[in-house]
């Protein structure tokens, strides 16, 4: 399982504070946690208005490679910062994201053609979200054509199908898991990727539909998540699952995470 | 989902404890907390030997029902036990468990045939636990043909596909999965049920494997399960996971749980 460390997010109240008051040690406290965890990426973000945003990511960004060199998910919704930001980060790492909207594609894709880059790909367009399995596959193709032209195959793709809130799901998630299944049977190698907590907005005790939402969406596919590695209950989960969905031989790693002192809190 | 309430057995120390110094309390609590927690039948196995087990679970089925309108799930190896107990229940519960082996069928089919009790069917038989899906369904085709037989409809069976240690598997759950869809194809009324913790068996962290396998489970078609319903973070993600699975329009049932409290400890 590639897993995105979500910690390092202007939105969070904590880090947004951090920010605002360049309180350095914060940050690298959160990307050395998230290391010692076992992130895949570092997600940095930094939910500042956009005139500043691509200064507050040269400080974030310096300030995590100064305590680690797991790779940085560079996380924002203007293509046009991630290109500026890409020049930033030591070696290759992830964007976060592109998706069918507005030319997104066509800033990132020439930057990273040529690169070790990976890329989020969300399957929204211009017309939104699309409501069926159907119009999300379209986008995705759409997706795939432009990927094919910059040359960048399909395991440096992350698709996040973008699940929608529960609370107002009339027939659960059912729609999104075929998604990713079919994406999945398409191309092997692609990645499948999600945040844990859009699915249970609004919702109570939201830990446990963040969690079960993980556990089902791996069972179709998913191979790579957005979420905090620091949290022992969630990773034990996955690692489990990984374990029962037969990607870990013997239980080898579930045991080896588990005497890393991964699933019990620090 | 279907919860059987796994917490008076005899196998467990603090209940073998109560049994061996009749400690009527200590069963009276527990069926209590089970029934509180929302357990649908309560599983009162006696896990001493044979000569004693009618009149102890005779002792345990009169205090469960001295509490509680729950009914029982008279669980034992011995088909000559549970047909002894069952005059003992005030209402139909269920028979845990028949097989392929030895004539069980024979004996307890014949008993329930004209009533409302339901029963676990285990998919093993004479020649052990089959290793292959083919085999297991073989042994299901078997046990459906005996049930017919005695006009046993299928929303009264809870096959049990039996799944095995995952420490010493290769491939995870994938083939008991398959098997659990198969069975939901072919009779869309039957259950599909199992115990949380052979999967876990020598396993550290136990808990983690045990509530993915759960949800796992519940996606291929479980829905009951042989579980501790004291349990809030269980409980937590089997309530999460119907709701994502499209059987919980709007979360309603999911917000309910909660608001009873059955998602945190008391």
């Amino acid at each position: 399982m590639i897993i995105i460390g979500e910690k390092i997010n202007g939105s969070i109240p904590l880090v947004g504070k951090a920010i605002a008051e360049k309180n350095a040690d914060i940050i690298r406290d959160l990307a050395k946690r998230e290391t010692d965890t076992g992130a895949t990426f570092i997600d940095v973000c930094a939910s500042v208005p956009e005139a500043h945003e691509v200064e507050t990511l040269k400080w974030l960004v310096d300030l995590v490679q100064s305590v680690t060199d797991t790779p940085i998910a560079l996380d924002s919704p203007s293509v046009k910062t991630l290109a500026a930001a890409i020049p930033f980060c030591n070696k290759p790492g992830l964007i976060n994201s592109v998706s069918g909207e507005g030319g997104k594609m066509e800033v990132i894709f020439p930057i990273i053609a040529e690169t070790g880059w990976q890329c989020v790909a969300l399957l929204c367009d211009d017309s939104g979200l699309p409501k069926t399995a159907e119009k999300r596959l379209e986008v995705f193709g759409n997706i795939m054509t432009r990927a094919k032209t910059f040359g960048i195959a399909p395991a440096r793709l992350h698709i996040d199908p973008l699940v929608e809130m529960l609370c107002t799901s009339e027939d659960g998630i059912g729609m999104v898991t075929g998604v990713m299944k079919e994406i999945k049977g398409q191309y092997p190698d692609i990645h499948i990727t999600g945040g844990a907590s859009n699915i249970s907005f609004n919702l109570p005790a939201r830990k446990f539909v963040n969690r079960a939402f993980i556990i089902l969406s791996m069972a179709a596919g998913m191979d790579s998540a957005i979420i905090d590695p620091t949290n022992p209950d969630m990773i034990g989960l996955i690692y489990a699952t990984e374990a029962l969905l037969g990607y870990d031989e013997m239980c080898i790693e579930f045991i080896t995470a588990f005497r890393a002192g991964l699933f019990e809190k620090k």
